[in-house]
Parts: C-alpha cells; structure tokens; sequence
C-alpha cells in the first residue's frame, strides 16, 4: 500500500466514529512496515475510548519498530482520558509519521513537534483537503467555538415544503424520510423553532429500520423558543432523549427580543456540541442563514411541482441577487425518487 | 456485435437526428451480416434527406443480402419524399429485420406486414423502452397530437427565481446558460408568456459558442399574447427567427378570456412542430401544469438560497398535497457550479 492509499483508508476508518466520537474528533490511522504491508489499523469510536492511533499500535505490536504511521489528525500531545498519543509513537518506535490536518486546538497541538524533537520524521499536509472534509463539524466547532450548523430542507422542485392548505404528508419518499434519522444519527444536537413545534409536534428523535426502535444515542433535542411556549405534552420533551428548552429568560434576549443565535450556539458548544442539524422551520432557518451560521445545507427534493404553499425556508436577510447565499455543491444522491443534495457555505472571496 | 449492441449503437445513431429530423422522427439504423459484423449504419438527419434504412444499405450493398437490419422504428410503408423503406429492405435481400418501436402514424405503419409477407423474419419490441425513450417528443406528437413539451426553469435551491427585488442576473451560471441553448436547439419551439416578453425582452434564440453566433436551425419562437401586447420593437420580433405571436383574435378565447392552451399547441402540431420548450414566466408555466400539458421539466438549479423573492412557477391548480403534479426524475447533471435535473411526468395510475 502506498502511503496515499494508507492516507485514504485511514479516512475511512475516521468516517467510522462519526456520530459517537464526539465531542472529540473523528480520527483514523493506519501503520506500514517498511515494506508498505499494514500492520495495524485503528479509529477513535468514542469519546474516552482509546485514540486511533493507540489502537493501531496495539495492533501493529513490535512490528511497530521502524513502521510509518499515517494519521488522519496530528497525534495529541495532551494527558487527557488516554495518554498523549505523540509519546505512544516515540516508544513503540514508529520511525515516520505521516498527518494530513494540524491540530487546531491549543491543548492538543504540538505532537507533531515532539514527535521531531525525538528523531522522528514528520510529513504533514498529505491529503490535506479529503481529511479535513471528513473530519470537517469537529475543525469548524474548535475554529469557531460553536457546532458545525447542518440546515436540512424537504421540499419540491419549486422550493414549496407544504401544499396551500399546509398538507405536506408525505412530500418525500420514505426512503428519505429513512435518511434524515441516518444524518441525524451523525450529529449531536437537533434544532428546531417553536413555530415547528407548535404546528407539527415533531419528536426529533434518531430511529433505526426496520421496526423503527430508538437508537442508543441521541442528539440533543433543542427548542428554540424565546418565552417558553413549548406545551408540557410536546413530544419533544418526552423520555426518548434529552431535550433543551431555549428560552430568553435562560439566554438573554437579542434586539429584537427574541433569541440570539450566536449566543444559542455558544451555550451549545459550552455542551460539547460539536454538530447540530437545523430542521426548521422556515422562520428560524431563514435567521440562521440571515446570520452566516449555516455551514452546510442537505435538501431532500422530491420531484413535485405544488405552484403554491409555504416555501421551505422565510426572510434569510436578502434583497437582491448579489447578496445571494452561495453554497458549493458536494454531493448529489438519488434517494429512492427523491434527490438528495448537500452544499456547503461557499467561503467569501476577500 | 450482439443484436442487442447493435440496436443501442442504432439508438445513438438516431439520436443525431435530434433537432433536425423534426417534424420526421429520429431513426437509426445498423446492418449485421450474418457473422454478426456491421457492414452499415445510417440515422435519418433532416426532414426530406434518406431514411435511416436508406443510409445503411447503401453502405451496405451487396452485403445486404442475407443480413439483419436493426432499426429503431418500424420501416415506413409510405412513399413520401422518400420510397417505402420496407420495400428497399425486401429488394436489398435483407433476411431479418429487428424493430425496436412500431410506427404509431396510420400512413407509415404496416411496414412489418408488408416485410413478413415477402418472407423476412421480423422480431419487434427489442429494447423498445429505450429506443421510446430516444424518440419520445415525435412519439409524444403523433399519439397526443400536440408538441411533447419541456417546461424549462431555472431557480436557487429554494425555488426563487429573482432576488425580491426582482433582480435575477445572474442565478445560474455561464456554463447553465450555455445548456439552455443547447436544449433549444434540439426543440422545434419555443414558447414564452407576454409577461416574460414585457418584463425581460428576451430574444429566445439559439446561440453557439465561443462567439455567440446564431445557429443555423432556430425554433420557432411562440408569444402567449391573448391581446397582441407584444410591443414592435420587442426582440421576439426581431429577424433572427421565425416567430408567431399567438392571440385570441387568431385563435379563440377560452372561457377566462384568454388563450386555450390546447388550441395553442394543436396549432402548433399543425405547423408541424413536434417539441416545443416553455421558458416561462411562472404564470404561463403553472397554467400549462394544470392543464397536464407539461411532459417534461428542466431544471436548472444554482445552489444558493434566496429567502424571498418571485418562485418559478405559480398557481398550477394544486390545493391540496395529494395533487400534487408528480415526476420520475431521469436525468440529474452538473452543469459548472449548478445542477441540471430533468424529470417526465409519472403516469397517472389508474
Ligand atoms: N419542510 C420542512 O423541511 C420543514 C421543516 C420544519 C418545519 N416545517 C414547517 O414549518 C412550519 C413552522 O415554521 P415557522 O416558520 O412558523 O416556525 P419556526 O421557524 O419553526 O419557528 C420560528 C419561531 O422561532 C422562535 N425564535 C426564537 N428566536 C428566534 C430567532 N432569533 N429568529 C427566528 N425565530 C426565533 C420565534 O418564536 P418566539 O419568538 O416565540 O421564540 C419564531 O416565531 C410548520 O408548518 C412546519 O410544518 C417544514
Ligand atoms: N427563472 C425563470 O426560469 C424565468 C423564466 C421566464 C420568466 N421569468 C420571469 O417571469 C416574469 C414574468 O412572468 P409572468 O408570470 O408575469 O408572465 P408570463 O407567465 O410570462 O405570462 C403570463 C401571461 O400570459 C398570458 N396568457 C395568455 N393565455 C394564458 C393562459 N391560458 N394562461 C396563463 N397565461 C396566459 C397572460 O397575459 P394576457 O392575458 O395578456 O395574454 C398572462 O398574464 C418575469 O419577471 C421573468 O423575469 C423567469
């Protein structure tokens, strides 16, 4: 195996702790001997459980000596639930190291340099972009101490979420409907309005097919609900997960007395939320986006046309075409006969 | 070459005839000598040039005798511009014919009797569901009587298509634009309400690139002007392309006063246009879908939001979800930064 190829596999692996590795990162690696045979492979499946790379190690054994090791994220520096994984490396004698992304945070950073500083040869930035991708709601959250935002749409063709008397069951297919409980169960918050709550009386939980039981973990249920009109029968607040109800009086209100949704997402981060999913409505996914707090969008569109009804998403702050929110498409999937398409916030040009 | 392989190698064939076989159908056509080589091929290219079959044999000569024709559409039995294909099948020698649509069209059918009757082995129906799919607007045409037509639209992910206000230059790209022009190439029509006409002047042209030029072929260009509006100096009406502005005065009102969009599109099947493409605006486009006029949407959709703003289609007669006009998603491409979806009508169950 080359050591792009291990690079690849090694991301791979990361993908395997998403949804139950954080608040901690989603991490993979993968050792070579000098031969470029795998002699071990490791990814962080949970939060206090062993990092990749100790696992890769554990694995790999005296085999280790000499070895390469190729991590997704640069080897940790800190004691925290397990030792520091930069230390692992040195004394099972990995001769090479090979990172695709640094560490953001000032705790953990600095493996790389002591990895040096003990004779070890470090070669960072390989596959730079693929790992980042992947390991992209836990790099967005350290940089700017709030959840990776998902905002999640189903609509029609025109952007319409609800037929004019407001009927919408079903818009899409139930393989969609299937797939939002997957995409939920790779987040750790759900957030919805009390619009959304008030109207359709969502429980906001994670389901697993075929018998729909619950998932083990749950995401956060979060109300976004300024004076604290969530009914105390709402589905929402029942035992199947832990639910947050926001309130001003918790929170402090903005200007406009409502909620302020950075500081919702601030005390979410506080939480160890490191991803959340948006799922409206279009009041509250429209201040949102108005608030560049969208990072990325999932829109399940079924191929409809309605001509009318309630749009799939209100006032975003924008009047003309050049204040267009713009979004990169990364991924477009057929999902029974609806489409499923996902974008990310295009960075703005300075 | 299979059988098989030489009727998707006659589909392709014919689909080069698309835009300019109009209002003939598009016909390929592949000859196999009996070891299975190809020794023609041929595809009907403009309305008064040689059939498919011609072309083929042909090529073919002498080593027509005792072959296979493979063609996507039942051999005509007509003698129009050209002569009876059947015919010149039976004269070549030819011992086998596979069919892969029969002729709807009273005049042309009968070709397969007529190629039985003289002693060749017919076998009808191999791979018709995508030799139909390759013909659809021309057999849309003859079964409905009527132009197949293609509502295009092109909209932000949230169905808006202009900013609130109104400015729209430009939501989709270059290389989006660009595909508009290649759609309207392969239509015989194209047609746009007054309110688009008056709003935008648009010139509804075929333009190539890199330099813009017109085509060649232009599509008729067709107003919806119940009350000739149009004004002189409007760019529908410059010398570029043919045009019809079509008003009550020529051809009737319908009950609310304004164009019966049945009238329209028998006049045009009249002219002998066989596809036409709708490019809007959002009232004419939702009068043709609830009229179930609409064959076929085109979408093309810039991944950004809007919030607000005017959507790309109105009132198509839907109240209530279960009206819902639904489609089966057959096509889904990335055109630059945008996505082109292209979706037919389900057919309704009965
Ligand atoms: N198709 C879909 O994907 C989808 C998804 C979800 C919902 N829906 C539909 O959406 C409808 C409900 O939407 P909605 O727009 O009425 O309500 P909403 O967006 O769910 O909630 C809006 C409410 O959130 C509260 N809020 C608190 N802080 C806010 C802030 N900073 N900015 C904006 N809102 C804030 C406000 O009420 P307070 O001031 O009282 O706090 C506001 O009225 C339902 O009909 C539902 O079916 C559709
Ligand atoms: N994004 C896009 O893809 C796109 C494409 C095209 C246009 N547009 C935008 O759409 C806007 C114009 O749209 P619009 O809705 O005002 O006008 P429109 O749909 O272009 O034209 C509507 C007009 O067509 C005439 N008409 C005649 N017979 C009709 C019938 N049976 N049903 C419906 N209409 C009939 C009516 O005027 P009379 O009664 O006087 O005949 C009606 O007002 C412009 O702003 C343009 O920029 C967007």
């Amino acid at each position: 195996m080359t050591e792009d190829e291990a690079m690849r596999r090694a991301i791979a692996l990361a993908a395997r702790g998403l949804g139950t590795a954080s608040p901690n990162p989603v991490v993979g690696c993968v050792i070579l001997d000098p031969a470029g045979e795998v002699v071990g492979e490791g990814f962080h499946a949970y939060a206090g459980g062993p990092h990749a790379e100790i696992v890769a190690l554990g694995q790999a054994g005296d085999r280790a000596r000499g070895a390469t090791a190729v991590t997704t994220l640069e080897p940790c520096n800190h004691v925290g639930r397990t030792g520091p994984c930069s230390r692992a490396l040195i004394e099972a004698g990995v001769a090479r190291v090979i990172v695709a992304v640094d560490d953001p945070t000032t705790e953990a950073a600095g493996g790389t340099e002591v990895l040096r500083a003990a004779g070890v040869e470090v070669e960072a930035g390989v596959l730079r972009a693929e790992a980042t991708a992947g390991n992209i709601a836990w790099l967005t959250a350290m940089r700017r101490g709030r959840p990776y935002l998902t905002w999640k749409y189903a609509a029609t063709l025109d952007g319409r979420s609800a037929a004019p008397d407001r009927t919408s069951r079903w818009i899409t297919s139930a393989q969609a409907r299937q797939d939002v409980h997957e995409l939920r169960g790779t987040v750790d918050g759900i957030i919805a309005g009390i619009g959304t709550v008030l109207a359709d009386d969502p429980q906001l939980t994670v389901r697993r097919p075929p018998d729909g039981r619950l998932a083990v973990k749950q995401p956060l249920r979060v109300v976004v609900d300024s004076h604290a009109r969530t009914p105390q029968q709402a589905r929402v607040r029942d035992t199947a997960a832990p639910t947050w109800i926001a309130t001003t009086a918790e929170l402090g209100a903005a200007a406009d007395g409502r909620i302020d949704l950075h500081e919702l997402l601030a005390a979410l981060h506080a939480r160890g939320i490191r991803s959340a999913l948006l799922e409206g409505g279009p009041t509250l996914a429209g201040a949102f986006l108005a608030a560049g707090l969208v990072d990325r969008v999932v829109g399940y569109v079924a191929p409809k046309l309605l001509g009318a009804g309630p749009t799939a998403v209100l006032d975003a702050g924008v009047t003309t075409i050049a204040e267009a929110i713009e979004f990169d498409l990364t991924d477009v999937t057929q999902i029974g006969p609806d489409l499923r398409l996902t974008a990310s916030l295009r960075p703005k040009e300075n």
